[in-house]
C-alpha cells in the first residue's frame, strides 16, 4: 500500500496545483497583476482545507508549517500569468483536473475530519466545504457571483464522494477501496453534469 | 422559569429559522438552484455566530455539534426555493420575524460572551455581531453591499439590546428580566424603525 | 531604548488610525451611514492583525483585549463622517501615512508571528498579511475588487520590509536596528512607487 500512499501524496499535491490554476484563469480574466495572480491563486488552492481546519480548531493551517505547498501554489500561478495565453486552450483539460482535484479533495478533507473526532454527518460537510470553499472565496474577491451557487453539479458530486467514503468507513471498509469509491463517485458524478451539461434547475419567481 | 428556558430554546430555533428565510429570499433574488439556497441560508443563519464563537476561541462551533441546526436551515431554504412565490407576499411579516431575532441574537449572543469570560463591552460587540454578520456574509456572496452599511436602524438595534442586557446583568438583575428588557429594547427599536421609515443619515460628500 | 518602544506603540496606534482613516474614505465613496463608517474602518484598520492572530491559534484577538483599539478607529471613522469634505483635500497626506502604516504592520506582525513560534518563511508571509488583509476585507465589502490585486507595489513593499526585519532578526541583528531597517525598507519601496507611479504590469491575454 506503501505506493498507494505516495500515489495520495502525489493527487494531493496535484489537487493544490489543479485549483491554483483555477484561480489564476480567474485571475487574468480580471486583468489582475501577478501579485493577484498569486493571492488568488493560493485563496482558490488552500481556502476550503483553512477553513476546515479552523472549523475544527486545528490552527495553524497545513500550508503554514510546510513551505512546498505555497511554493507549488505560486509556480503554478507565475505560469498562467506569464504562459497564460497558451494554457487557454487547454481549458477544457483543466476542467477535468478540477473534477479530479474537487472529488480527491473532498474525500480527503472528510477523512482529516473524521481523525479529528468530528461526526460523520459532520465530517461529509467538512468534506464538501474543502472541496468548494476555495472556489467560493476566489469568486468573492474577484467579485462575482460564486459558481458554486449558480452552475451545474458541482458542490452536490463533492458531496456524495465524502458521503460514499464517510458511509464505507463507519461500516468497517477499509481505508483505500473506500478512498477509491468515494472518488470515483465524485468524480463520477462531476464528469457526467460536465459531459452532459447538466445543472440543477434554478428557482423560478 | 423551566418554561421560559424552554421557550428560549424555541425561540433560539425560530430565530435561525427566520435568517436562514432571509437568506432564502436573497437567495430566489438572485436566481441560485436549491444547493445555492441552502448555503446561502445556512451562512445567513449561522455566520454570525461562527463569527463569535471564532473570536472567542470556541470552535468547532455549535452547528458542527448537534445536526438539529442545519437541518432547520436547509429545510427553510428548500421550503423557500419551492414555495417561493407565495412567501413572497408575506415578506412583511418575514420583517417583522427579522427584527425579533435580530433582538434575540444579539442577547443570546451577548450572554455566550459573558459566560465565556469576556469583558462586557466585549459582550456588547459579540452580541451584535452574533446578530449581524451573517446578513453581512449572506450580502457579501451575493454580491451586494451589505444592507447594515446602507440602511436603516439594525446594527444600532441590536448594540442597544445587548447593552441593556450586559448592563442589567453586571448590576445584578437576574437572567430573565435582563433578557426581556434587553429583547424588549433590540425589538422596540427596530420596530419603530421599521413602522416610521427611521434611517441613519448617509454621508454627504 | 524606553523611548524607542513608546515611540512603537504610539506608531502602533498611529498605524490602526491611519488604517481606518482609509477604510472611512471608502465608506466616504460608497455614501455609508455612520454605522457603516465605523464597520469599515474597524475591519479595515484590524482585519489584518485578526487573521494573523487566527493562523497563528491565538484568539481572542487583540482588540478584543483592550477597548483603546476600537475607540480609536471609532473615533478616527466619525471624524472622517462628520469632517470628511475636509479630510479630501488631504487625500495625498493620507496615501504617505498609510505607507508608514503598511510598512509598520508588516514588521510587527512579522515579529508577532516569530514570537510565537513560526518559521522565518512564514512570519514574512504574516507580516505581510498583517499589512495587507485589512484591506482586501475593505474592498470586498464595499463590493470592489480589491486595490491590492490591481494596483501599484503594495503588497510587495509589505513583505519586503518583512522579509528583512526576519532575515536580520535570525541573523542575530538586534531587535531595534532590525525593526528600522524593515521600516525604512518597507516604506521605501512603496514611497518609490507613489512617488513614480510605479506599479507591475497586468495580464495581457
Amino acid at each position: 500500500m506503501d505506493a498507494f500512499a505516495s500515489l495520495l501524496r502525489w493527487l494531493d499535491l496535484a489537487g493544490s496545483a489543479v485549483f491554483a490554476a483555477s484561480g489564476a484563469l480567474v485571475a487574468a480574466r480580471k486583468g489582475l497583476d501577478a501579485v493577484g495572480f498569486v493571492v488568488i491563486a493560493v485563496v482558490t488552492g488552500f481556502g476550503g482545507g483553512t477553513l476546515r481546519d479552523l472549523l475544527l480548531g486545528r490552527m495553524p493551517p497545513f500550508w503554514l508549517q510546510d513551505p512546498t505547498w505555497l511554493a507549488i501554489a505560486s509556480a503554478v500561478a507565475l505560469l498562467v500569468f506569464f504562459l497564460g495565453h497558451r494554457l487557454e486552450s487547454r481549458f477544457q483539460a483543466l476542467l477535468w483536473a478540477d473534477a479530479l482535484g474537487l472529488a480527491l479533495y473532498a474525500v480527503l478533507g472528510a477523512e482529516i475530519a473524521l481523525l479529528a473526532g468530528a461526526q460523520p454527518w459532520a465530517a461529509v460537510l467538512l468534506g464538501t466545504v474543502t472541496a468548494t470553499f476555495g472556489g467560493v472565496v476566489r469568486d468573492v474577491i474577484c467579485n462575482e457571483i460564486p459558481l458554486l451557487l449558480r452552475q451545474e453539479i458541482y458542490a452536490l458530486a463533492a458531496l456524495a464522494g465524502a458521503a460514499v467514503f464517510v458511509l464505507l468507513r463507519i461500516e468497517g471498509v477499509w481505508r483505500d477501496p473506500a478512498l477509491l469509491a468515494g472518488l470515483a463517485t465524485g468524480f463520477g458524478i462531476r464528469a457526467i453534469a460536465i459531459r452532459r451539461g447538466w445543472s440543477l434547475p434554478a428557482y423560478r419567481p
